[in-house]
């Protein structure tokens, strides 16, 4: 299945002033959005080096530029802050979360993966670029994340190190996405069962989620408690995610949608609306976002510096109305 | 130009016996050679995780089980031993190596890189388990390398861990290998000339090896007169490992090179032999093997410990003597 994304824009009345410490600060710039924020930072510590390959540069330029919903680096942002990391880290770390979103819409839209002819209303970097440079812009971004992750983690005390290490490990390898997108693949020759498909996205699509709301928590040391509902409600929200995403494909054009529809179908990718139903669909849809909804309010209910997750969470009821009216 | 590897395997007396910490010895099972032994940590220490997609787990096993002469992991592990890296570290680091330079491998040889079939004698993993698994496999392999990686890394004070991150970062980034490829794959429309090739090479294949050296001396806290040899060692290896590449392209057959051979015109890819000639190729090799000897005696004259770069010196000679029969 295509790989979840929103394509509703964040409101930017859902993300607080926050402490910003770029070059467009210190030269007086103003930004006119906490979003246009986010897209300078993501812009401002992507891959860069002054003798990138021409292709290979515009092609991660491409990529950085043509943003969603920013979904993934607003929350792990707030959710870093929240948990007591320094800002710049926090910046680090939600844009190290974004450049493996990206790296891996990079590879989906690949010919010999969902073949996809354009991504948020643009046409895809693999065929303006070349399928071997949208791989390497794929790398690059990995390589980079890494790196900034690689920061965060070791702001933290030498004992929670290695679990958040670990823990990368399992959301982003063959215990997580990478063995999602392989049994994503391999569906057409599996059973296809509504359970099956929703294995594939816990693997798929929770990962990143859960790397932005529980690896923030991790490093800042939150207690047993407090991980476990941030894991339950990334589990919901990655679900919730993928299954919107699936009515997506089915409900809308391209043109609704911003990328090329339909696919789940013609390449016998799972995908809930057609392993379940409409019906199913909608009401696994609908309980989904009542877990979520009660997830949110015990964490903010703890701890009022998570509030954000109740604006976070009214983008997904704003996504899942618009889809209603599809569906 | 297809990634530089040896087919040559490193000889058994070449590598001292080493501490042991694996299920092997525990269950009494004897290594018939330090090789065996490196092959079963590449397994033993490689991604895994019960659900593992069939065909992924299948790749994945496929790509650990066709190894090369594993000059890199040998390097990686007894440098880091001479550094003072505890022998299960040692161990981690240089399997984590092997893993990026096997991913790397596995993205070379697709289609839309080097389009090879063969790769040491065996069917490429993408003509086996499609183009995508192969991608998966690559990526479940870096993910994997990092954890490890990550692991070594954090056994160093604090006050070197930044300094190691953002070099493996420089070495595998838009500054490092993932810009080599973008270079090489782009040659055909640059200028091509020997220059060009060389400064690819630099990027595409001197940072594995230059991790492989000089990661574990920065770890282990060496000097900057030390670092700077390895540097130049790496460099003059990685240069050397390249150019044999390159003039086994040309002259070898695919049977003797264990890959496909005559890529490099075909595609068009840098190529020292093309861009400088038979008889200049040969005295840039004779050039780079005395100054990477002078290095090597350097480094072992100040310090008995690395006297393995003397034996491993001496299999990139054995090498370059066994091309020159069909040079």
């Amino acid at each position: 299945m295509p790989c979840a994304e929103t394509s509703i824009s964040v409101s930017p009345v859902l993300v607080a002033p926050a402490n910003m410490d770029g070059a467009a600060e210190r030269a007086g710039l103003s930004e006119s959005s906490p979003r246009q924020r986010f897209l300078r930072l993501l812009q401002q510590y992507g891959p860069q080096d002054a003798h990138t390959e021409t292709r290979l540069a515009k092609c991660i330029t491409a990529a950085l530029s043509n943003p969603g919903g920013l979904f993934r680096v607003e929350l792990a942002y707030h959710a870093a802050v929240a948990h007591g990391m320094a800002p710049v880290l926090a910046e680090k770390l939600s844009c190290a979360l974004e450049y493996f979103h990206i790296a891996s819409l990079l590879l989906d839209d690949l010919p010999m993966m969902d073949d996809s002819m354009e991504r948020r209303g643009q046409i895809c970097p693999h065929l303006l670029f070349g399928e071997g440079t949208a791989i390497l812009a794929s790398l690059a971004l990995i390589v980079r994340a890494y790196a900034l992750l690689g920061e965060a983690i070791a702001s933290a005390p030498v004992e929670r190190q290695s679990a958040a290490h670990s823990f990368v490990e399992r959301c982003l390898g063959v215990a997580g996405l990478v063995n999602g997108q392989a049994r994503d693949l391999g569906f057409h020759a599996a059973v296809r069962c509504g359970l099956e498909a929703r294995q594939i996205a816990l693997q798929k699509t929770v990962p990143l989620i859960e790397m932005a709301l529980v690896l923030p928590a991790m490093i800042g040391g939150a207690s047993g408690r407090r991980l476990h509902h941030l894991r339950r409600l990334s589990v919901c929200w990655g679900l919730l995610y993928q299954a919107m995403d699936d009515l997506a494909d089915v409900a809308l054009s391209a043109e609704a949608s911003g990328k090329t529809s339909g696919r789940d179908r013609l390449l016998g990718r799972p995908n809930v609306v057609h392993q379940l139903g409409r019906i199913r669909a909608r009401s696994y849809l609908d309980r989904l976002m009542a877990i979520a909804g009660t997830c949110v309010e015990t964490l903010v209910g703890e701890d009022r510096a998570l509030a954000i997750l109740r604006d976070l969470h009214a983008v997904l009821l704003q996504r899942r109305a618009a889809l209603a009216k599809h569906d």
